[in-house]
């Protein structure tokens, strides 16, 4: 129905994660851990004037997620839930999405904290986070009310892999 | 260097915006603007509990971007920019984001406000927007400073197609 669409990685994260078990879940739960975004070097230059933002949205490839499931059960969870509901893995597109801050640029790479991604991670792309564009009030969470500060505590397992 | 990655559309977003010149360049600039985004029956599974959500995160691939380019002028500036600085679409993975406001979910299609993309897009994933972890206080935002609220009332012309 649909034909492919190809990208490719433009970076690595670097992270103190080398096992998708015992993870943070989210970037809340990963405040104050630092890693680092090298970012390949023909695409540097792309990174120009990136130091002027506190904070970034990496866009990753789950590279580790297992078979796709339409349905499942979240780590802040008892209940089977719509994938799309959820920011687990196992999507159809593994796409990984995490607002982290940037601490610094050094050449082609960015220094970030609050990385809840596993190293090695296949980066597909940088973007400035801007409050205007990205930050939204007056918001429902539906099955996640009461549970996403649970993020804080909660580790992975290895019920994605 | 990188091994391809490859996605597949999961549906395909419609909005008023069938020339990608004249279209508002942030969903802030959308704001009242409703639109569809069809998911294909094959996920519509994946949904399920979605309609909990207030707002959520479309992940999109910017069809009608030009050429790659590393340094671009923004919308938003009159100044060349690193494009991870940006967020415009001639990004080496032409990968969108926005933030908008879920209306409704009817079988696989969510109503949403807020859609600033192009109709026909291809959709790569859908995820809930939650505060708690995508929700940023504090920021700086470098050369966007004083021109991010410029969103509102700028449209787009065709530098990146």
């Amino acid at each position: 129905m649909s034909t492919d669409i190809i990208f490719k990685a433009i970076g690595v994260v670097h992270s103190p994660f080398t096992d998708a078990v015992g993870m943070p879940i989210q970037p809340a739960a990963a405040d104050g851990v630092e890693g680092s975004v090298e970012v390949f070097a023909e695409y540097a230059e792309g990174l120009r004037d990136l130091d002027g933002f506190s904070h970034v949205i990496l866009l990753y490839h789950f590279h580790r997620a297992g078979d796709v499931r339409l349905v499942v059960t979240p780590f802040l969870d008892t209940e089977p839930r719509g994938v799309f509901a959820t920011r687990a893995p196992s999507r159809p597109n593994a796409i990984g999405l995490s607002v982290v801050r940037l601490l610094g640029v050094e050449g082609n790479v960015l220094c970030v904290q609050g990385v809840d991604v596993l190293d090695g991670t296949p980066l597909l792309d940088v973007k400035p986070y801007v409050p205007e564009f990205d930050r939204e009030t007056k918001v429902r969470i539906g099955w996640l009310q009461g549970r996403a500060k649970g993020a804080r505590e909660r580790k992975s397992d290895d019920r994605f892999e």
